[in-house]
C-alpha cells in the first residue's frame, strides 16, 4: 500500500501515518519527493483498510498495490484449477470446451425433457434450466421451485447430462444442492454475500455469474467469498455488463476472459445469450468466446421461443443450436482445443449416436 | 404495447401477432405505413411479456407504452404517500425534511451510544447504524449481528430517536424487524428478490436504496415487489450510480429525485455519503439534495472516522455534521420546507435543548 | 510516479526502470516489500509518459501521483480565478451567480430578439444562442452561420447583455470571436484538440463544456490545452455525463462542481437543460446547482419550444424561466451568494426595470 | 413515428398533434386504448424532429420507428459494400480479412521504415502510423505533421503497402489526402461534424473509428455525414467503449460487429490495441474479432514499445505480431475466410517471400 501525502503535509501528519502502519504490524518506507512525500507500507496489508488510512490527516490518497483477493489469485495457485460438474471438466489444462445448454426456465416436464434430449443430441455436455428465477417484475413467472428441480433430475436421468441450476436464497441452497450437479449464482445475486457464504459451505461446484454492474476485481472477490468458506470449485461466467449501449441487452466483455485468466486460476466460461439478449447475436459471440480462450459456454435453447415463459428472444432454436455446435468445432480446433463430448452414460443410448456432433 | 413489423413482413406474420394478442384478451389496431406496419395492442398488456411478442416471425421490435410498475406509480395513487418511521414522517405533503444520521456500522456499545447522542444533539431525527454489513471482501468486518441490534435499541432508548438498520438475508428479517423501526435494503441487495419479498411480508417500513447500477424503472420495480407483498411503507433512497467517473465513488444522480417524484407517490431521500465516498463532498451534495426536493437525507457520522471499521473516509465528524445541519436550515426554507425536529421523547431531556439545531 | 514491479521481477529489471528514470533526470527511491518491489520516481515526472514505464520488463503497473494538469490546478494558483464575459464576472471570490439564457439555436432575427428581451427582463445576465450547431444527424438544422452571429450582436445591442455562442471548427474561431463575448466549446468537441488550441490562441473567454463521457481529469486537461496556448479565461461547464440511465438524456454530475472547485481555480457553471433534456427537470437541477456552489447557470429558453429547430423539449418557456429566477434568489442567499444582476448598459433602458427579477 | 399521449390528454391536444403531422405532409392513424391514445405518423418522418412533437401539449413520449440513418442502412443497400484501400479490399462478399498494422505514431523515418518492413514481412496488408496525434495532454507528443506524412509515403514505396493515417482538423484534410490511401477519423473526433463533412467531400476512403462514448446508432449517423457529403467509401472501426470496468482501457464491444453487419452494408473492422490498451490482450481479442466476422483488423506494432512516443503498452512487438498472424490463419479459415495477402507490388521484392505468413 502506498500512501501519498498532501503537498503541504506536516511532519506530524507523516508520523501519524507511520504510527497507524506500525500498529498494524507493517513496515514503513518514506520517500520525500519535490512535491510530495510518499509512505510505502510493507507487510500483510490486507488487514489494514485502505479507507482508514485515506482519512488520516495530511493524506491525499492511498494506492493499493496488491490485489484484494488471495485464494482466487494466480499468485496463490499458479496452475489453473479444474472444476468437474458431474464428470464434465472445466478449466485446468483441459483442451475440452464444454457447452452448457437448455431453456432459461423449467416450464413443464414435457418441454424440459424434450429440449434436454434435443440439446444432448446436438452435443451439449451439461444441461441448464431455472427452477428459481429472479425476475425484475413481481408479476413475471418466478419458476416452478422444487417441482422444477425434480424435472431437471429426470432430464439428467434420461440424457445422462449433469445439471446446473440457479439458487436465489440461502434457505434454498441445501434443497437445490440435493438435486443439481452445480449451483448457479445469477448476475443479480453476485453481491448477495449471505448467499455466497452459503454456497461456499456446501460441496457442489458453483457457477458464479459476473454481476452486470461488477468490476472484474469485485467478481473475483465474490469468488473469494465462496473459496474462503471452503468450496474451491468455482466456475466464473462472463455474461455482459451494463453500459450506455442499448442495441444489445448488455455489452459482452470478452476481454474479461483474458483478464481473468491472467489474474485467477479459476475456469471462466461465457454466456452469450444473456449478454446480448438477442438470438441473432448468440452464434457470433459464442464463436468469439471460444476463439479468445473461454473454458466453456452457456447457451439458452428453447424449441418454442415465442411461447417461452422467460427470455424467449435470446434463445436459440434446437436447430440453430445444432448448427452452432457444428460451427464451433473448427474454431475450437483452430485454437488448439475441442468442443467437449458428453460424458459416457448408460441411461442414454442416444449418447453414442450424438457422440460426433 | 406497440409492435413494429419488419419492412417486408407478410400478411401471415401480421396475423400471427394479432392471434397472440387476441389470445391474451387484447384488442388490436393496425396501422400500415409506407415502410412499416405497426400493430397496437390495447388492454391489460402487463400480462403479456413483450419479449414473447418480439420473437414472433416478422416482428422488428416491441415498444412498451405503459410503465411496468403499477402500485408504485403516480397513476395508481395521485397523492404522495407518507411513511412514518417511529413517528418521523417522510413524504406526503409534509414540509419536513428529516435527517437520518449515524455511523456506517455499529462497532461497540460505547461508540454507538456516544455518536447517537452527538447526532441527536445536532438535530438528527432518525438514527442509522449497521449490524449486518454487506462487504466486498470476506476479510472485512461484517457487522456485530444481533448484539449490534441490541445496541441500536439501547441508543434509541437513550436518545428517543427511531432506528433504521440494514437487513441482508431473508432469514434475518424477523430478527431485525423485532429491533428496528425501519429496515434498510442496501444497494447491493436491490435485486435480491427473495429479500424484497420477505420485507414486503412484515409491517415495518422499508428504506430501499437504489442499486448502484439500476435504472429508475428497475428501482421502482423493486419497490413494487415490496408493495405487492403487502407492505406499502417504502422510502426510496438515491445513493449514487456507477459510471465511468472515478473522482467520486459513485455518481450521485440528483435528477432521479425529480424523476421519481414524477413517476411515483413514494417518498425519496438522498444518501450523499455513500454516493460520493468522500466526506468533503457530503455537505455540498446534501445542500443540493434539499434544494431539488428530496424528502429526507441519510448521512454517515463518526467521531473517529480514521478508526471506523467501515467507510471511514465518507463519514462526517459530529462537528461537521452539526455545521451541515445549520447550513441546511436556510436552504430548506428557501424551497418552502424545514429540516425536521426530532420526535418528542421523554427518555431524552436533551431533546428540547437540541430543538433548534 | 510509483512503479510497482512484478512479484518475481529480477534485479536487472529493477535496474532497467532506474536507468529510464535517471535518463529522464528523475531521482529514484526503492522500497522492497515482502511481495513486491516499488520504485518511486521523483522530480518533474510530467515529461515521462507513464505508459512508457509501464511497458518496461518486470513492471506490473505505474501509479501517477501528481495530477496531469498544471496550469488548471489549484496548486498552480491557490486563489480562484475570475473570468469576465463582457463585464459579467464568473468565479473568483465573487458572490454573484450569473445566469446565461437563450434559445439553443438562433433561428431568426425576430425570434432571437424577442427571446433575448424576455430573458433580459427576467434577469438573465448573459445571452446564449447557437449559430453553428453540431447535430447528430446531417439532415438536422445546422445553424444559420455568420448571419446568426450578426443577429446575436444585434440582440446584445438591444439588451445590453453580453453573448456566448458555440464554435465548432478551427477555421471559424476568428469569425465567431469577432462577434461573441465568449466562445463556447460544446460537449462533443471537448476532445477536439485542434479547436482547443485555436481558441487558446485568441483573447475571448471560453466556456468549456464537459464531454458527455469525459472524466473530470480529462476535462481539466482540455482546459489545460486552452490555458497552455495562452488564454487563461476559461469557464468550465458541467452538462451531464452519459450513463446507463435513460430517464434523463444524460446524468447531471453535480458532485463534479465540488470536485472541480477542489482541484482547479477555474470557475464552474452548470447547464441543467442539456444534462436532463427535459424542461420539467431544469428547475430542480438549477436549484441544486446553486445550492452546491455552482458559479453560474446556463439555461435554454424558447418562447415556442414546440416549433424550436433544435432541443425544444429541454427549453423553458420565458414564463417558466422568470419563475425559476424568482425561486433561485432565496436559494442563492441561503448559501451566501446572490443571483447576478445584468451589467449596467445604456443601450438597454429596461435594465433598471429588470433589476429586481 | 409513434406518439403516445398522456393518460388524460384532451381531444384538442390530440388534434394538435394531428395538425403538426399533417403540416409536415404525414398521414395519421389514431388508436384509442383503455389507458392511452396513440397517434401513428406515416410518411417520410425523417424531416420531423421527434423532439418537436415530444413537446406538444398532451404528449407523453415519442417513439422512433425507423432508424435515423438512411444511406448507411442495410435497407438502402442490401448488398454489403466493398471499400478498396489502395487495392486492398474490405467488406462486400470478400472472404479476405486484411490486417492493418504499424506504430501508433510516426516517430522518425528510420523507425517507421524499419517497422513497416517488419509488419509487411509478417503479412500485414495495410500500414498505419499517425502524423497528427490527438493527445489528452498538451504536453504529450502531438505528431510530426507533414514530415510524418512524407515518411509514410516513403514506407509505402518501400513495402508496397497502402497507408492509412489520421486527420484531426478540417484544414488538414487536403494535405493528408494527398499522401494517404485512406484517412482515419479517430474516436475523439467521431462527433467532429466539420471534420466528417470535409472528409466526405474528398475521394479517399475513410476509416471511421467509433467514439468511445458513442452508441452504434450515433456511429452510423457519423458515417451518414460522410456518405451524404458524397463519399461512399467508409470503413467502420470498433475500438472499445468507455465503461465502469478499469482493467482494460476501454471495453471492446465485439457484439457491435454483429450488430453493424445487421444494420449497415458498410465494412466493419476491429482495433484490439486501443480497445484494451494492453499488449497481452491484443492477440485474444484479435482472434475473437475474426471469429465473430470482423472484415479486418487494425493493430499497433512497435519494435521498441518501451521507448515509443505514444501508446507503448498496447503495441505488439514485431515478433508477437508475426506470431499472431500465424494464429489468426486457422481461425479465419474456421469461419470460411482467410487472412488477406499483401497486394502485389513491384517496389517490394520481399513481398513474395512474405506471401505465406
Amino acid at each position: 500500500m502506498v500512501v501519498v501525502m498532501r503537498q503541504n503535509a506536516t511532519e506530524d501528519e507523516i508520523q501519524g501515518v507511520m504510527r497507524v502502519a506500525q500498529n498494524a504490524g507493517l513496515q514503513v518506507h518514506i520517500s520525500k519527493g519535490e512535491e510530495r512525500t510518499i509512505v510505502g507500507l510493507i507487510g500483510d496489508v490486507r488487514r489494514l483498510d485502505p479507507d482508514t488510512v485515506a482519512f488520516l490527516p495530511g493524506v491525499e490518497r492511498v494506492v493499493r498495490i496488491l490485489q484484494p483477493f488471495k485464494l482466487a489469485s494466480r499468485e496463490f495457485m499458479q496452475m489453473r484449477s479444474r472444476v468437474s460438474v458431474g464428470g464434465v471438466v472445466f478449466g485446468g489444462d483441459s483442451e475440452e470446451v464444454p457447452v452448457i445448454a437448455g431453456p432459461c426456465a423449467v416450464e413443464s416436464e414435457e418441454s424440459m425433457l424434450r429440449i434436454a434430449r434435443l440439446v444432448a443430441d446436438a452435443g451439449a455436455t451439461v444441461l441448464r434450466g431455472g427452477a428459481f428465477k429472479p425476475r425484475t417484475s413481481p408479476y413475471s413467472f418466478q419458476g416452478l421451485g422444487e417441482p422444477g428441480l425434480r424435472i431437471l433430475a429426470k432430464a439428467r436421468e434420461q440424457t445422462g447430462l449433469p445439471v446446473v441450476t440457479e439458487v436465489v436464497s440461502p434457505q434454498d441452497v441445501e434443497l437445490v444442492g440435493a438435486y443439481a450437479d452445480a449451483l448457479q449464482i445469477g448476475s443479480r445475486n453476485m453481491h448477495n454475500y449471505a448467499l455466497l457464504h452459503e454456497v461456499g459451505g456446501q460441496p457442489k461446484p458453483v457457477v458464479l455469474k459476473r454481476g452486470m454492474m461488477s468490476s472484474i476485481d469485485e467478481w473475483l472477490m465474490a469468488a473469494e467469498y465462496i473459496l474462503s468458506a471452503g468450496n474451491s470449485n468455482v466456475i466464473l461466467c462472463e455474461r455482459g455488463i451494463r453500459t450506455f449501449e442499448t442495441s444489445t441487452r448488455n455489452t459482452l466483455d470478452l476481454s474479461a476472459v483474458a483478464v481473468v485468466k491472467k489474474l485467477s486460476h479459476l475456469p471462466v466460461i461465457v454466456d452469450p445469450s444473456h449478454a446480448t439478449g438477442r438470438a441473432d447475436m448468440v452464434v457470433p459471440m459464442a464463436m468469439a468466446a471460444v476463439a479468445c480462450g473461454a473454458d466453456g459456454l452457456m447457451v439458452e435453447v428453447h424449441d418454442d421461443p415465442a411461447s417461452a415463459l422467460s427470455d424467449g428472444p435470446q434463445s436459440l432454436t434446437p436447430g440453430a443450436f445444432a448448427s452452432m455446435m457444428r460451427s464451433l468445432k473448427p474454431v475450437a480446433e483452430a485454437v488448439g482445443r475441442r468442443i467437449a463430448l458428453p460424458p459416457a452414460c448408460e441411461a442414454s443410448p442416444r449418447r453414442e449416436a450424438a457422440g460426433e456432433p
